[in-house]
């Protein structure tokens, strides 16, 4: 099948590629020109410009972006709203907001286009040799691009979802999950580093991941990180978020439903970006006012 | 090797077999002697005391203790001392408290015999064909018994853990991140079921295990158990807990280690438990007091 | 003074009376025309119509706004927008988001007409006889209303709080507080309720408002309802929330601050509202298909 | 009243003097003679060991303990044994954990003598004016010993709560509860200092605790703190904490109980204690492992 591909970052590069092992062709556009020449040399036929992917495409047209959720993803939308005819399809395959892609997909009707959003998962890896990808959109047209997950995705690596949105959904919520069982790992360790035993990290994923309950891909990560740097001396503990914990959070405050790991996950993370907080010092100062209690002087 | 089996339930009838299918020999006692006579009939030679079941061991003897943690460990470790000699070795596969398994190795120890503590998990299904064990103990004593994990766990399933304690202390952390992992997960499905699409969870189940981040043993249990109930619509909530979960968040507080997601976990557990609650009537109480918003009336 | 009052609801009515308490001149109106009529025989000049509302005051008008936040707050801007005159002053006094407060405080400026946003607390009691207020706005306009917050608030009892938007932003951090503050003595009653002592939760509530830390406004509204039902026993522990709440976790979540209390304190009213979880399912199902622990059949 | 006073730090300095005041005689012992010589200014019998304090006090004999929890009370108690006679009485007026009274009081009705706990709640300003104690011991008994709680407290300030322990018992929740209260305001104040608007703490804490719902001592602690500095910009944000509020949570545990708000506040203050933490390494180490997320390097 003839794939326009917008979008050749880590995730992008990687699919494109894996596409190709599937014998599909694929037209890659990418605002950085060298990946766009570094992917011709592996097969595919480069474009220069969202135009001339779209031209050089055949009707109907298949276009998978993979670019960054928000205003770039709004800005090439945007753009091929102009440049696609009735039955083109497009497959929004970035961390989109589940909400941004319903309406898109509405937008998008009116004019004719097809649209899927994708929640793929998986990591760089995935993306080269075996995804995992939540589908939403018009079930009757999915058949029509069903072959090409079937070829990038593991074994059933992949799920027609429902109707438009519920695949960012789907990926959202998996996020969500993502937060709270690495934090639940996280915790187990950080129990272990300041236990009375010395254990070895790396044993102990390792053996965790052999029969346990707790086996996991998140575990096999776990081990390989330790394998490299046994006490994880060299890096800080700064944990960054992308947008979809919080939002699985603020999804659930609308439900109206208790999430108390998958929030605490992410808070969690906020706090491991300051390294002081008011609220510490606040409690510092009452703690003095009424019982005289010492205060940590800043230096 | 002939091993002494203390405690035919689920994990020690299966543990049982799982031993006698890689040639070792098994003397067995249960206070339910039917366990007994079932695992007779097994290959196993029975014993009707415990007594009788060290008086058929070999010195040095080997006995695994697959009893309740608590007041059996306890009571069958202080029947166990009258009968065992200097070079005897006692495994307490069991749930129990690290700082029990501590005090008992000590206590062992004076009088010459080898205590080892030796978290199991993987769960019947574990004990029966592979399961994954962290063993506490001393370390050169433990080459003499090495054979029987490298038997009966999964390939790169045991792990000697360190000095006696340790290997319950493990299991113990393990439990509180399968915890967490358990309720991330759960957490996830609730947002799902209140949300505005039409999800077939036990689909969800299956994608999220095939390429995805979050693949995990215990998402194919999720798996499993929608297919056998797509909604969980015949069962109720509950939540119950062992101790280790419970241990796991009182040794954070005691290394004053915030481990937000375990000890919430837990907690939904035990909210779980009621139907109604206290700090609830108190919170719409207030909230009566000083906006005369309603009350729910009780029935 | 001369204040043109829109809505008579709880707050309205009594926030009327105490306005007339000192001497201003009220014109009142509510889709309520008893509620009109009724503060009418307390000595207001009822209103038909915001229109009538409108033309009884003298310009520059002063209209006080003490509707439910959001549709119908902004339906009555809506229709003062084409009614007032420059120079006109609008204060909403409800629970609006303090978004919507800056976004309206701006049009309304457009068209010449002054915007403050007023978070209100201290229960109805406080509105008849006392009020607190936190007040967002045009500095060197809030002089000529300055008497009005004299007048109405207990002593000390008002803050000038800064640009528009400041005052509700102050009114919807409060409440998170209330939320955990509100959550913590709850708390502390249910493990007492649990506990193996058989305590007078009156007199308890009586001594922690009589020289504790912990003396509080919340532990008299607590005292008063354990006088008035002594175990609570007539109430169920389902905790409604309003809006307020929800949005500090919101805010919070988009400024990356950790504020778990808050966050929990909203999450377990959420939890109250459900008789049965979804998680808990999940949960009870996964430690069956591991363990084999039994589940809790629905009847 | 003649009392025997052991323990001369801020609290029982301020209660001799509280006790003085009230014209009862205070016989005082303290290992710090200093303290004692001072007390002894102030109208105090002072006593240079624990043996001559009691040889100083009239049988039967009121001895009241304020003496840090722990190896120092056990102490103490462990010396006044040898030397009370049946009929004297103890108050330990600290903060012991309560399960340790209900052993104490067990121990000491054995030898005929009488055993108060008593949590003190107030802070040194309290202890010195009007303090709050709650009071757990033998009804009957009690009588004899209430005018030194009418006349130390403020009024309404004391509460005979049941049985031995119960005081304790009450202390320690009451100090949960603070914890809970605490981390509330701190939470609110944090997201005031991190929100758009340009707030001052000192006037928001004032208007809080003036007719708002959210009134309480500790907003007005809050209020002087922030009228000393204004931004907190001199101390750290490191929030010690004593036993109780953690004792509350493993109270809590083992009702099983769900006190998400007390258990976090406490586990705030442990996670405000490291600076860097394992969990935020090892979250960090996944977030690169599957997404090629950039860590933080250690300088």
């Amino acid at each position: 099948m003839q794939v326009g591909l917008i979008g050749l970052g880590k995730m992008g590069y990687n699919l494109s590629l894996n596409l190709m092992d599937h014998k599909h062709e694929v037209v890659a556009f990418d605002i950085d020109s060298e990946a766009v020449a570094k992917l011709s040399n592996m097969g595919a036929e480069g474009a220069s410009s969202i135009e001339e992917l779209v031209s050089k495409l055949e009707a109907p047209r298949k276009i998978w972006m993979m670019v960054p959720a928000g205003v770039i993803t709004e800005n090439v939308l945007s753009e091929l709203k102009g440049l696609l005819e009735p039955g083109d399809l497009v497959i929004d395959g970035g961390n989109s907001n589940y909400k941004e892609s319903v309406k898109r997909g509405k937008e998008m009707k009116e004019q004719g286009v097809h649209f899927f959003d994708v929640g793929t998962s998986g990591g760089m890896e995935g993306a080269r040799s075996g995804a995992c990808t939540m589908i939403g959109g018009d079930k009757e047209v999915f058949a029509s691009i069903e072959q090409l997950f079937i070829d990038i995705c593991v074994e059933n690596g992949y799920l027609y979802a429902g109707e438009t949105g519920s695949g960012h959904y789907l990926k959202m919520v998996h996020n969500g999950v993502e937060y709270g069982m690495m934090q639940a790992i996280a915790e187990g360790f950080e129990v272990l580093e300041k236990s009375p035993f010395d254990f070895d990290y790396e044993q102990v994923a390792r053996v965790w991941n052999n029969g346990s309950v707790i086996r996991s891909w998140l575990m096999e990560l776990t081990q390989n990180a330790f394998s490299k740097d046994s006490k994880l001396d060299g890096i800080k503990g700064v944990m960054h978020s992308s947008g979809e914990g919080k939002w699985t959070v603020e999804e659930a405050l609308d439900l109206q439903t208790a999430t108390p790991i998958i929030a605490l996950s992410l808070m969690m993370r906020y706090r491991s970006l300051d390294e002081d907080t008011f609220s510490g010092k606040v409690v510092a100062a009452l703690r003095n006012e009424f019982g005289g209690h010492a205060v940590v002087d800043k230096d």
